[in-house]
């Protein structure tokens, strides 16, 4: 339950991402909580004419999606709408472009030029999904927290980080479970056993295990003081450099990738204390692989043969999320 | 001209991310290398009637977008496509919603009802950018190619990247316009004209300037003998406490978004070779923000501070796709 937990906020932290599909989470509650005291608007909605707008919740540029909140005519229960433009269907294409697609154009240089297109309207599809009578928490679930960059000195991590990672201590029984065997043992990609050196290697719960293109796995090392890359120094490079041969070539071996198609990395801050490395297809566009979070094991290895205290004297930078737990602490802390 | 050939390919190195603007890197060389043989496209065109589809290139179903290649009427020149879903628009979408749009219901279960939406027209324009006539390097340059990971020891960069960099010095052209205000000039955002630690800032051509959340711009340096990350020393350092602190200052006030909510980072391998940093929203999922080619300017400047020649004795990691004209150079040292 408690590894459970830990999970979920992994997946929250990946924030602005279209969790569109993601309903299925909250549906139980929901059931519970909503009374249906009238018509659910999904018995006869056919367009927005009485839709009224209360609030964007939500918006990603990359991804061409917005969350909004809202309210169908004179019912009181609040609504959320999910709307997220289609991809191109490749087999729909030349049918899109050759028959029915008009341009205008914005301006031409050279041998380049840049339009607006204009497809006839059945390839304008936007998915939509609407969620009638939503509760607060679909309303927060879809709201944006925006992040901010943090300069974390090694002062800021004595003074902030540690404490909070003290008090995160007893929430690690679902990674020891997990070194113990008495979880998800049979998802097991390998193990070392050493208990210095040794580390299990198994596959990210968020990966689906049938596609190469978005192989997500992490190695758990076996050791229990390490929490953290802030803790690395010229005494773990033996474990790091084991992580990094052993995971990939095991991942090479059972999953039939190419070694150099794997980025191998740490996040700093991580979402447990315990120490672990991700490795994640290179094609994957992975969340926290981006960097202002993501740390090449190979460059942590490097920087620590430069500077074997590379991790505590360093002022390290990263995202920090409005809603995160830690975020209130840095505030306090006046880094943020 | 292979100097340019090289160019292409290293912006091709973005791969499956859309570079759809970046077409300025290879302009000159195209204006010399294509015959002005009959009309542009550019001319006249207003919808793609009369155009012959020949090949998908590439397409990405996160940021709904498709690359394909083609020919207009009885023109043999070939054409590339790029189109782009937009995103939505946070002013119109109430607009969109409620005065306009229609829905049909696939399926509804309990609060949750999943729709196809039909915003009207004015909201379906897709972002269309014609490259007519396109050479072999521009389809080459929109195909889709796997990316493998590189380790670049200083020797390699000494017999590999070193000779690459020398053959692609005078194709930085685009670069001296802007640097000489003869193009772009009333693009820039901010300069410091100071020849050694001044440097130009202006808007990416990839941002649309219009979307906070993926607000892009570049700072351009303006001495010449600044290739990459790989020239960086402490005789650096100022320039580059500079560009980050001007750099921040001048988008936070112009664009209204806070510093702490900056991404600044450099590329390596850079797409051109002349000395440039990336500001992009923290919010955006940059294309090349992941750790496999980013490099936050902070963490640049503190490695300097650390080891004064860290980026010529360093082992740099970083994707390379094999269309890259690199990729042949790096097999050929043996580092793929």
């Amino acid at each position: 339950m408690e590894a459970l937990r830990k999970q979920v906020s992994d997946v929250a932290g990946e924030g602005d991402e279209v969790v569109a599909n993601e309903n299925k989470k909250i549906k139980l509650s929901s059931e519970v909580e909503v009374k249906r005291t009238s018509v659910s608007v999904h018995e006869n909605i056919s367009s927005f004419e009485n839709f009224h707008l209360t609030k964007i919740l939500n918006q990603n540029s990359s991804t061409k999606s917005i969350f909004v909140e809202g309210r169908f005519g004179n019912d009181i229960r609040p609504a959320v709408i999910l709307l997220e433009k289609t991809s191109f269907v490749d087999e729909a294409i030349k049918k899109m472009l050759c028959k029915d697609m008009t341009v205008k154009q914005q301006f031409h240089n050279d041998i380049y030029g840049s339009y607006e297109g204009f497809p006839s309207a059945e390839f304008n599809g936007v998915k939509t999904t609407i969620i009638h009578p939503a509760t607060e928490k679909h309303i927060q679930k879809y709201s944006s927290h925006p992040a901010y960059l943090v300069q974390e000195t090694p002062e800021v991590y004595k003074n902030v980080i540690e404490p909070h990672i003290q008090s995160q201590q007893f929430s690690m029984q679902w990674v020891y479970n997990i070194l113990d065997h008495k979880s998800e043992a049979d998802r097991i990609v390998f193990e070392d056993k050493d208990p210095i050196l040794g580390f299990i290697l198994l596959p990210d719960l968020k990966w689906d295990m049938k596609h190469i293109d978005n192989l997500y796995l992490v190695a758990i090392c076996h050791r229990k003081d390490l929490h953290s890359l802030r803790d690395l120094t010229a005494d773990h490079l033996q474990l790091l450099k084991s992580i990094s041969e052993k995971g990939k070539q095991n991942i090479a071996k059972k999953f039939n990738i190419p070694e150099k198609q794997l980025r191998v990395y740490v996040h700093y801050q991580p979402s447990y204390y315990h120490f672990h490395v991700h490795f994640t297809a290179l094609s994957f566009d992975a969340p926290g692989s981006h960097v202002e979070r993501a740390h090449l094991l190979d460059m942590v290895i490097q920087n620590i043969q430069m500077v074997p205290d590379y991790y505590q004297k360093a002022t390290l930078v990263y995202a920090m999320r409005e809603n995160d737990p830690l975020y209130t602490k840095l505030q306090e802390a006046n880094v943020l």
